[in-house]
């Protein structure tokens, strides 16, 4: 992507349909992308949501991924798509100025002599590829990285710097590992005798599969015994902890902070938001949504959106509504009590009334 | 800060009025600081608030920071001050250890060609400063980090080890920035298509200004379209989760495992308790606060202390409690039935009342 | 234990009766470790909860971990033990591979001239030891690792990858620490002064002691005034935020992205479930117990299981029940309301009825 496109390029390139407004030319080379608000004249925007129809008519943008539908509304040169906003990723991609590296290993990394690296992939500074360890075609292991002991790392995928992964940790093509990420260490398990807990060693690894990003700060644990394993096309946010023996199904998506505890199995194209929480040894239906901050305490047999806690508001108003949480069994007692008492004292009336019409 | 000031010279330094206590010099070296309670006979405390002045007559401090006027109950030698918290914290700079690094670039560092390292900077062992990257004077770089192409490290700016600062990102002066943290990482963001996701590869970078300080293993991602912007004197604790585009008013301060989704705005002077989330595309008025763990989901307009969650209880308590919790509508329906019903039947009374009367 | 146990071996190792299915032999050498399930027929397993008994007829492994109460149901090789999940615990370290290192110091690794180093100890590619600190016998300091200005690793304990250990850190015998955990960073301390924060600089330190295991991407704080301090065996689980000056007393056990806030002091033997908070300055009794994602915001006194949160549901249900609880104390008068003017209605009835008597 050394040389940008030119709007005819682009529009190839994205099978976008190019509608030149009067006076713009086919051949201009916009600069980058932009949202319909901040767009400068040589940026390309796009109209992904009804939300933001109201930003089309004043855009300065230079052209503007839209459907057939909105095209005709559109004040610039429209690039008509199908899906704009899939368009537009598309289109970050020839933007990206993420810095790639040239294939060779870095005179400061420390390589195994029974590690397999391919003449293809790049070794950064002070990287560290342990005994056994393979490195595949046209992968980037990024600076003060370790590749443990035995583990895989697939064709094109790429270790941003610091991350960590243990021995026995197998990770696929195509995939991204951001900085400081931690892939393979100990799950968390320990056998109490005696008033002290006794490590269980953790004899399993970790199983990543193709296409798969995980953000920054995030740590996935080896198996106990077995792996934990990660499906294909997961997406994987900053800080997620995801526990030993974990599964997590093909295209799900966890936003950031969310956890998984042990043995937790999360179907196909779930939705995690951030701040979730799944307690362990639970399964969760294929297409699920986990919403902002809920825990799942128990298995989600059904497709569906999920949540869990309390609406924000002033503290001061909140006190005293979450004081009333802690008296609400006794409220639900006393309704019932109180409904009862209401119903008898109707039958009162009505064995009363019969009275009052004997009077 | 190699030679340890007299109680004179710390008064001065802190611009404290020094009353020594009888027998007391102005000469005396104290050999640091510490609470009233732990204090030894060499040791300075302060008295910051009331809830500590029980300690006050007991204590075995040299001297002791105190207001006006608790001057007078101060047993022993007192700096005279108008804030004893504030002045406590400027003297915790001339107690502090931290190691400080002479100039220099460590010989197991990679520094590109084409990067600029002002002569006063340190670059520590197995750092990396990729091309086009700027350490200005006097900052530090810390063993294992990374400051990435084009980015910038600002004046006096420290990063602890191992931290690293993505391409295009702007550090500005007299930050800090502790160990593992991120800055700099892609934003979370993929379109669906299809039933796959789509990366979103993220054009824009992080810009941080002056006097920043960020905690350990805390995420900044860089924005996906423009910056994600951190204002100026923002203090962030460790674990905190920023994602792109967000931007942090000057003067907030956001406490550990905290975190802010996507392009929300948060206003200056906020405090942000630990554990809290904010969604996304949301607005925060300058001078919030938001309590520990609370999750806000919608914009704050008023400056002011908002909550959510619920108290903790024993479990079995809680149990009871937060089963009624999913009841609460069927709850209040009732009770509004209840409410009318009984209304009604006050209407009977009434209406039988005069009929009583008639009898 | 590079050449695995026979059966005979392994029952002897675990203090285990050996009690050979017909045609067994105790000379068999299993392979390794796994579940009741899924265990291969040289693998060894164990009944450690009444949950998995319904597994033990159709095993496949070839010995069992069981006790003698259910050691006649199995079908295979019994080892007989008191405690089977210990037991077992135990097996998993003879099974494990986590890769050990030969003494010694890697040739990439800065170690300051002043820092002791034991001859047994192992310093990793690109590892920094500074001044004045102190690696034990026998101690692994995983590559990329930092140990700070004055801090003590103790013997036998492990650094993995990637960790860093600021200045004046006093790290146990036998610990674990995961990488990209970070232990003494400074707190979270800044005095407000006319709208700004001033840095309260952090002059404690951290101090860990024997036998505590951590997890990957943890923050343990050093203190501002004394130290922050970690008890005998406590285990820490991943992203774990441990605030300065914390105490967590011995034997403590703290899952993953759990916190504690500034001067708490956790008892012992308490076990605080993933996600949990405790907020500063608060004192948790002995053997407490935290569930999962609760927020503690009071002391503990007595030894106990304790909640916050609510029940998740579909978010259809759980909003219609979370817009009630802001409406929780209205409810809550309305209820008294109703109660107070059903009694007086009641009275009024009791006050007809001998009217009506009277009649």
């Amino acid at each position: 992507m050394n040389e940008q496109p030119t709007l005819a390029q682009l529009a190839e390139t994205l099978g976008a349909q190019l509608r030149l407004a009067p006076g713009a030319r086919g051949d201009q080379v916009p600069a980058g992308l932009n949202t319909l608000q901040d767009a400068c004249e040589n940026e390309v925007s796009f109209l992904a949501s009804a939300n933001y129809r109201r930003f089309l008519a004043d855009t300065r943008a230079c052209a503007v991924l839209v459907t057939e539908e909105l095209a005709a509304t559109c004040p610039v040169t429209a690039l008509v798509v199908a899906n704009p906003y899939h368009a537009f990723a598309l289109a970050t991609a020839i933007y990206d100025k993420t810095p790639q590296y040239a294939a060779g290993v870095d005179a400061s990394a420390s390589v195994h002599p029974s590690a397999e690296v391919h003449s293809t992939a790049y070794i950064g500074p002070a990287a560290v590829i342990e005994a056994h360890a393979k490195v595949a075609e046209h992968a980037v292991i990024g600076a003060g990285c370790v590749v443990g002991e035995g583990s895989e790392i697939g064709a094109r995928s790429r270790l941003f710097p610091n991350v960590v992964i243990y021995h026995g940790c197998y990770i696929g093509a195509d995939c991204s590992v951001h900085s400081n990420t931690v892939i393979g260490a100990d799950g968390f398990g320990f056998a109490p005798s005696q008033g002290r807990w006794t490590k269980i060693h953790q004899l399993g690894g970790v199983e990543i599969a193709d296409e798969v990003e995980i953000g920054a700060c995030t740590c996935i644990d080896r198996g106990a015994l077995g792996n934990t394993v990660i499906g294909r096309g997961v997406k994987i946010d900053n800080m997620v902890q995801i526990a030993h023996n974990v599964q997590i199904g093909d295209y799900t998506a966890m936003a950031a902070c969310s956890a998984v505890a042990g043995s937790a199995v999360i179907g196909k194209h779930c939705t995690i938001a951030g701040g979730a929480g799944i307690v362990g040894h639970v399964t969760i239906a294929d297409r699920s949504h986990v919403t902002a901050r809920s825990l799942v305490t128990k298995s989600i047999d059904e497709a569906g959106s999920y949540s869990s806690g309390t609406p924000f508001s002033d503290s001061r108003s909140w006190r005293r509504n979450a004081v009333r949480f802690g008296q609400l069994d006794q409220m639900a007692r006393r309704l019932s009590e109180l409904e009862k008492a209401f119903a008898a004292s109707l039958g009162q009336v009505t064995d009363n009334t019969p009275r009052g019409d004997l009077e």
